[in-house]
């Protein structure tokens, strides 16, 4: 009998649509979505924030940790937890989204984190700016690329590695990524990335690399697996495919009304409601537009505030619940002009399924 | 077309074992486990403790929140939540688990959240001891029972309701039942019950009510679904049941080595290496001893310290790894000899399964 061996290379099994295995809901359960009555708050309370785990949490000690900038800088140097502390620090409320969340919407589906609507959350992230520390790094002159490797590891389709992303020079440049060691007002949790991780605002979770221990000044771009391997956009496994940044315009609504417990459809009274939910895209762009989708007609909805460059937008509509079966849907538009398909995009691995939501509301007639 | 409505009297689908639904998929996101690599803890991180929501995680006003003792009490009155922190504190350690844990492993499986083994946390719950407050209250000499309700409203198989779950005259005597307001040293996070919940330590967790709106006193025992239409021991759906209420002896290792991202098996290097796990019983039981399987061979553990009467015991065996691939399992035992089964014990609504655990192990040869 050849026993199956999951570190050696392989192909993930192929998927049907609606069917899972257990693997997919283990991982659904490990890898635990925000709820979707939490879209009320404009900062997702603590611990109902989306987590992605690729490995295991790993458990640091936070007096030990030592954060390093090595490979081609001229002034290779490292730094603790308290001297990052004492740099100048900022607050940022960032929307973070899983490049995975929707996954479940795509047929064939990639046999991974099966999300459907709840990977994302917005927290206020404290920290220091990345490129200061970088200058004082000193880049030289043939640097292309720079690369942060958490304390993770394990294996992903047969390779063995810590989780690793890289940035170009470009985007260090342009990007305001943040060196963080605190979330919603207190120290990281472990699960988050303690005792240091970095915040890449704009973009699909997967650059906001956790359990961070090193950052590196690379002459060539990097070729770790969760780059090249993975978080591309590819029509087929044979393309290398494009590489995931930017969040895409996206839009979610609070459910109505009383849930079902297992099928959550929801259960509203008849009479005037207020629909309500969140609205974000990817790069700081601003959200300009969300429209509600009801009885066919798209109805445009108020918006709130956007409280900053990177977080959420809040959106609100009154809407006539009458008696009946009802799916509801919300489509948001950037001031690029982007907005929300009605079906998804078909990506082979799954990634940035922007199409809109659909909610099953049932109107009593009592 | 006849529209399904989740919302009238419904019977659940039938399973198959080993393929899931996107129900179950969606109910396994929402509903989240402790990650399993977090058996490192004597007190489960914020924000990994396991989560079951019946229906929504309710939005309450703390500062307009009242808790009442209403229906047979000779003297009802109402706390807020200003007045219930001026009366004697208590932090009490306590290992819950839900009913539901272990539900992947029966076969046929119940349609529900499809938990396989982390549905289980420990924290630490500071709030006042019931009892006096009762006292204070005045039983009527004809009460028989104690129900506890939630702010959390829905559908369960057709039924509307608030979640509310009773305890007899004796139980309450018996348990040391905590009004809670606080987890791990910070006030209780929305998904945790906040303002107020009860913890009913040495029971599965159902009982421990969240969101707590009213104590009733009822001359007659409670009829609400979630204590008379579910979380009961019954062999087929017809049969009456008998209420589930202490935790059944149960033991989980920590997984060793690093996993595979998606089917979280684990490699490891050979060689000697430390297992370490949890184990707990119901009802402030003892354990007494914890073994390990490995070659068809039950092996003594060594046990650290139960750091409280209702948390769970550490326990750590050397083990010498060698090149192959294993199954690990581990096995406790309490003070009154109750021990895990191989195998689980069927029940209808998935409930209770403490057969031991299986962990994957491959052991590489280099």
């Amino acid at each position: 009998m050849q026993i199956y061996n999951p570190f050696k290379k392989f192909n993930r099994p192929k998927t049907v649509s609606g069917v899972f295995n257990e693997t997919e809901v283990e991982l659904a359960n490990r890898n635990s979505g925000m709820p979707l009555e939490s879209l009320e708050y404009d900062i997702t309370p603590i611990g109902q924030h989306y987590l992605l785990t690729h490995f295991d949490i790993p458990h640091i000690n936070k007096n030990e940790h030592i954060l390093s900038f090595s490979g081609d800088f001229s002034n290779p140097y490292s730094l603790n937890c308290d001297e990052i502390k004492l740099l100048p620090a900022e607050t940022i409320p960032v929307t973070l989204e899983c490049a995975g969340n929707g996954r479940t919407g795509l047929d064939p589906r990639s046999f991974s984190a099966p999300w459907k609507y709840g990977a994302v959350g917005t927290s206020e992230w404290t920290g220091t700016l990345l490129r200061p520390l970088l200058k004082k790094a000193g880049l030289k002159s043939d640097v292309v690329e720079i690369s942060f490797t958490g304390a993770d590891r394990g294996y992903d389709s047969g390779h063995e590695h810590n989780f690793a992303r890289s940035l170009t020079l470009a985007q260090v440049e342009e990007l305001d990524v943040l060196l963080v060691y605190q979330m919603n007002g207190i120290p990281l949790l472990p699960q988050h990335g303690a005792p240091l991780r970095i915040i890449v605002p704009g973009w699909y979770g997967m650059a906001s690399v956790k359990w961070l221990t090193e950052i590196k000044a690379l002459k060539k771009p990097f070729d770790g697996y969760q780059q090249v391997g993975t978080y591309r956009f590819r029509q087929s496994k044979e393309e290398v495919g494009e590489p995931i940044t930017e969040m895409r315009v996206k839009s979610l609504i609070k459910p109505p009304g009383i849930p079902d417990w297992t099928s959550r459809k929801r259960l509203v009274s008849p009479g005037l409601i207020t629909l309500t939910g969140r609205a974000w895209s990817g790069g700081g762009k601003k959200i300009t537009k969300v429209e509600v989708l009801s009885n066919n007609k798209w109805v445009e909805a108020k918006l709130i505030n956007q409280n900053s460059k990177y977080s959420w937008t809040k959106w609100m509509l009154d809407w006539s619940a009458k008696p009946g079966h009802h799916i509801l849907s919300c489509r948001a538009t950037d001031e690029t002009g982007d907005t929300q398909p009605v079906d998804p995009i078909f990506d082979v691995g799954g990634f940035a399924n922007n199409s809109i939501q659909k909610v099953e509301v049932f109107v009593n007639d009592y």
